[in-house]
């Protein structure tokens, strides 16, 4: 039998102020003690029944945030990447509002923007960055950046979380008429948010059936 | 340290007699012992340098198939789907040209269609769908489909190869303006192949540069 080290690595993504940031922890143990890095952890084969569950696990443990939209990115491997042995490590990435990691208030947890590049340990740099490609390609084909806002969102509010994942501005007609076309939003009977100098706009939600999985468009925005 | 079985499976895909196929072998020790499953092996810390390593030796001693193109598909993972105990399967698809498996010619090989649901040990059923789905949403953005070719090709040869992959008919206009688009093939100056009833048609190829990694259509065909 071999004997590998199995981890799991969590990517956890957020919007503030108009930028993408992902949260990142000082590690409290070596290697890379007092570094700031990407919350992970091995996987308990006695407590988890997968590595999704591990990913959970790690992610309420170590930042307070329980139950996220989650995904599976990619598995780094090898002998290389980890100064302890060869090592496997399952990487998921996480989407939440800027709010429920306010809600968590953990206190170790940092948010960087990602639109520098981040000096972290082990190959947690080629993670963000896999991450982060991942989310902005998804984003013009599915419903995945509605992750990133409260549960409850304006039109206007969900265009500008789209334009700033895909880096660049969208007409509001066709954007509109594909939203409604991948039929993911619900109206909440008379429930408006404030819009600018406008008149009020009306409020939407995720349809509950959809908060665990994407829905996709055949062709993007 | 946790003590998990940490292997890799491999999705083997080709194009034969117009559907699309997936490789499998007789599995030579138990569990399953002489049902047809994915080709996979465990993870070999002193010999694989990474898990595309793993899987590139595992596909090289299982099929005689050396260096496809070969893509991470997902990891797969948890205490239920092997019954030796908690595992962590790294899942990779290659695609390859049928007679690059004829060529192989190896005995073990047995290629199915992945138009019916397959009947197979473990979660492969499971793997098998992911990559075909995989492969079929991949497709109509990325030069993908140019590897179930063979070395050389004609632009007919090609569209049906994505219409097959897709499942439906492309406007040939609007096909190659796309495919040009996408800077991939170039012609072999002077070589034609057989069109049916019609002249002979140019010989393309995918460039040398992009046999290792994938072109993307920013709009889908």
């Amino acid at each position: 039998m071999n004997e590998l080290i199995c981890t799991v690595d969590l990517v956890l993504l957020t919007l503030k102020d108009d930028g993408l940031k992902v949260a990142l922890l000082k590690r409290d143990h070596d290697p890379f003690k007092g570094v700031l890095s990407l919350p992970g952890g091995y996987i308990h084969a006695d407590e988890d029944a997968d590595a999704r569950d591990a990913a959970l696990r790690v992610l309420r443990v170590k930042t307070g945030i329980e139950s996220p939209y989650l995904e599976q990115l990619a598995t780094f491997s090898g002998s290389a990447r980890d100064p302890r042995g060869w090592s496997i490590s399952v990487a998921y990435y996480a989407l939440v509002s800027a709010d429920v990691i306010e809600r968590a208030s953990h206190p170790d947890v940092q948010l960087l923007s990602v639109d520098r590049p981040l000096n972290l340990p082990f190959d947690h740099r080629q993670i963000v960055e896999t991450a982060v490609a991942r989310l902005r390609s998804i984003s013009q084909y599915s419903s995945l950046p509605c992750h990133l806002l409260g549960e409850t969102f304006t039109l206007p509010q969900l265009q500008r979380v789209y334009e700033t994942l895909m880096g660049e501005a969208l007409n509001k007609v066709s954007f509109r008429r594909k939203i409604f076309e991948m039929g993911m939003l619900e109206a909440i009977a008379g429930k408006f948010g404030a819009s600018g100098a406008h008149r009020p706009a009306q409020l939407y939600r995720l349809k509950p059936e959809l908060r665990e999985r994407l829905t996709l468009l055949q062709r993007g925005l």
